[in-house]
This record gives structure tokens, sequence and C-alpha cells, in this order.
């Protein structure tokens, strides 16, 4: 008898401080080696997970994406608890879903290609003297940001453009021309978070959109820079990458047919100021 | 001629989660170790400090204050700065206020011992899942809480009470009579953060409060066994000593004549809850 094979999709959180990344290294070091030996010792098979976008060494994850193909009948609680109970403290699965798998079909799920837009958040502690609460989950900037500079500078990058000035020289993806759909600048207190929402980012695209908004924020550009910097496609223009600590992968937005159980709100680690 | 000697103040930020609490211990992994090496570094001498609370393994300083005699002459900043650069990512001085000392006098400031009142904050994460992004950083409860009854039990505790039912048993304090000012329980999303102030805190005593508060948001007991618990003055009665990962030290009070640049501001980490 052949054993029906199931796509398994999960959202997985992390806490990426301790990691080299997302994706497999000779190291182990990584949130897919992590991830794949707890499914190893879980299944008692190996398995190869496909994710919706690879994070960077340092990078969090709030709710990223993965898939899997597996024969195993077992319910989505045990997917999750099963599963998190090989997993270390700064690793964690979310929630299970079991999607039908066609061999046959171009239609399956997947947990990149099916991927209509992803939304990142960057924490920013804006202050002159650093955090120790904050160190390892956001970014620091000790000089004074002027939010509503950046906000006008950001504005210069919404729409589908070619984004080559902000790619890193490694960076595999198809083609440079994204959507962003959205960028926006909350602060509160010393914290400053963007969030920003496009079809798909290129490698280090949002912590060199980033870095170049603080240049704006700083005033050691003017905000019309960011339009300059785009058209030029040239790397080299733009600020240099920022660093990774605030970076949060938030949510990867699928269509509704899915039926995926993602949380319907973006959470981000924030202060709450308190009198 | 004799150098001047001054009474430094430090306000110390600190993430306890990789030390051995605060209290110099022969390992040399404590808050207090690392900060008098670096001081020392800085300085070029031996600088032994005396705090404000000493907090336990895992527990985190939003604000905690430190005193300790110097004659050196450095400007406030670069107290901070100079200190700062001696310091681990995971603990730096906020800022520093030179007092005098006269050493004839009962009136100096002490860190301790002219604390008026003490608030900390305890960040519980509230979900069947357990949250990477929060690991270390916020204590885990997994059962649904009802913080209505949770608040009904709170205010059993406030007032003059002997608190020795919440008291570890190699506590130092001199008295188990503390005086609880508040007790707020506050819910956003999957956090609950509890925030008390009183004049002081016996040994584990916030953990063993938010512990018995748990029992009640289970519906494990009533609300009125917190003040059962209390009139017993018996430690054995009350719930175990809740994890140490949301604990923060978040202000300690002083009177206004000693000028501290404290934050009026008490922070403490949450989520910002973003649709």
């Amino acid at each position: 008898m052949d054993l029906l094979v199931k796509r398994l999709v999960l959202g997985v959180q992390y806490d990426g401080s301790g990691w080299q990344g997302w994706q497999t290294q000779p190291s182990g070091n990584t949130v897919q080696d992590a991830l794949e030996r707890a499914l190893f010792q879980f299944c008692g098979a190996e398995i190869s997970t496909v994710c919706a976008g690879r994070t960077d060494a340092g990078v969090h994850g709030i709710e990223q994406v993965v898939h899997f193909d597996t024969p195993l009948e077992r319910a989505s609680y045990s997917w999750v608890n099963g599963v998190n109970a090989f997993l270390p403290a700064s690793v964690a699965v979310q929630w299970a879903k079991e999607l039908e798998l066609d061999e046959d079909s171009q239609d399956n799920f997947h947990a990149r290609f099916s991927a209509r837009a992803r939304t990142y958040h960057y924490v920013l502690y804006n202050s002159t003297i650093r955090s120790p609460i904050w160190a390892g989950r956001a970014g620091w900037a000790f000089r004074p940001l002027d939010v509503s500079q950046m906000r006008i500078a950001a504005e210069k990058l919404l729409g589908e453009h070619d984004f080559s000035a902000f790619r890193a020289s490694g960076c595999q993806a198809k083609t440079p021309v994204k959507h962003m759909y959205s960028i926006e600048i909350r602060q509160q207190g010393e914290l400053i978070v963007f969030t920003l929402k496009a079809s798909a980012f290129l490698h280090h695209m949002v912590r060199n959109i980033v870095g170049s908004l603080l240049f704006v924020g700083m005033a050691r550009r003017a905000p019309e820079w960011l339009a300059e910097v785009l058209e030029s496609k040239d790397r080299s223009i733009a600020a240099p990458t920022f660093m990774p600590d605030g970076l949060y992968l938030a949510k990867i937005d699928y269509e509704e047919k899915w039926g995926l159980p993602q949380s319907d709100i973006i959470e981000l680690p924030g202060f709450l100021s308190l009198l």
C-alpha cells in the first residue's frame, strides 16, 4: 500500500541572535538545521524544508513559513508540540497545517513561490546610550533622527521599481524589480519601528534601505536623495548595510484558499511606556 | 594634598539572562563583577559598589542604582561612556551623578538605605505555544488566565504586612514587614504585565507573589486564598517560586534632594500590536 504524501506547512518563530541565519550550513548552526534536526527526531526520517524567506545571521523570525512533504499522519497540535520538544528555547513552531499534495499539478502550495507579499519590521533604539535590554533585538542609532524627513524619503520607494541600488552583491533573486506596497515609520519613546511590505525583498534590501533612511534622518542627506539612489541602480551610492539586530521577518501573505492559521496580528517587540 | 573623595551614583541597565545574578561570586560571572571589572579598567583602581537591590540569576535591571566612592574627577558623560567601553553588550551604565561625601555625617546618599521604594515588573507570556522572541525575557504560562480574578487577589496584599509567606528561606532582610504600595496587572495581547511597588521586597517575594497570583488566574484557588496565605506567614502554603525570566527591577525611588537623573518613564519590553 502506498502511503499518501501530504504537504505540511509550519509557522516558525525564532530569535536569530545566536544563529548563523536561516539556511543550512556545514556548521549546522542555523535555524533550518535546528528545525530539520528536530523534525528528524520527531519523525525518525530525514526531512528537507523549504522556507518563504531566508534570513541572515542575527535576523529574527516572528512568523517564518516553511513546508515539507511527509507520509506521516499526525494531528496539527502534535506537529507543534512534538517538534517543539526537540527545539531549543530560541526556535518554536507556532502552528501546523496539512495540505494535499498533487504531484502531477503545478498548483501545490509552496512556501516561497505561493507567497504574495512579505512584511519586515526593523526595530531601532535611538538614544545616546546603548540599551542592554535591546541588545541583539534592535539596531542602535545614537544620533537624533528626524522621523518626518525619513517618512518623506521612504515615499520615494513606493511602487514597482528596480531595487538594484539596495541589493547585496551575492543576491540570487531572478529579478531586481519588486513592488514596495508600504513603508510605515512609527516612533514610541526611544524606539523607531520601520515596517516594510513588498512583493519580495532582495538580499540585504531592508537593511540597506534602513541604513539609507538613517542618512536622511541624521540630515546627512535630503529626502530627495533616496529617489536618486533608487534611480542610480548603483549599490555603491546607498548607505552601508545596517546591522541585523533589529530585523524581524514578520508576516508572509498567501491566498486565503490555503487556509493557513496565520496570526491576524503582526506582533513585534516594543516598549510599553508606563508612567 | 588630600584628594577629595566623592560618592558616585550610577544608573545601570542589564539583561540578566546570561548572568548569575547581581551579587559578586567566586565565578566572577555576575553583573556586579562585570561592572567592577569595567570600573577597574576605567579607573585603574579597585572599586567596590553598593547596589539598591540585588537581583537573582536571570533577573533583569532596567534601572538598577549603584554607588561607590572615588577621588577621581571625571565628567558625568565620561563615567557613562568610559565605563561602557569596558562592559559587554548585556550591561550598560545609563547615567552618572557625583554627590558630596561627608565622612562624618549620617546623611550621605546610600543606594540601598536612601531608597524609599522599589518597582518591579513581571512580564508574562500567556499562550499555549512558547515564544522564542520572549525566551529569557518573559515568564511563560500556557493555561488561560483570568486577569480580573488576579486583580481581586492582588488587592489583598496592599498595605503594610508581614510578607513571610512570600519570603525565601535564605532571605537576609532585617524584617519581613514591608509596605506594598500598588500592584497593577495589565494585559496586552498575549502579554500580562504585573507591576509591583513596595517599600522593599524580600528575597523571591515578587516571584512568589506572581506564582500565587497565577494559581488564582488558573482558578486553582479563589482570590480570597491570597489573604489566607499572607496571614499564615507560612512559606509552604504559597505557590512555588515562579521562573526569573520575566522579572525586571524597574525603578528605585529616592528623595528629590539627591537630584539623580533617573528616567521619568519606567519602560519595559512589551509587544506593540500592529495590524
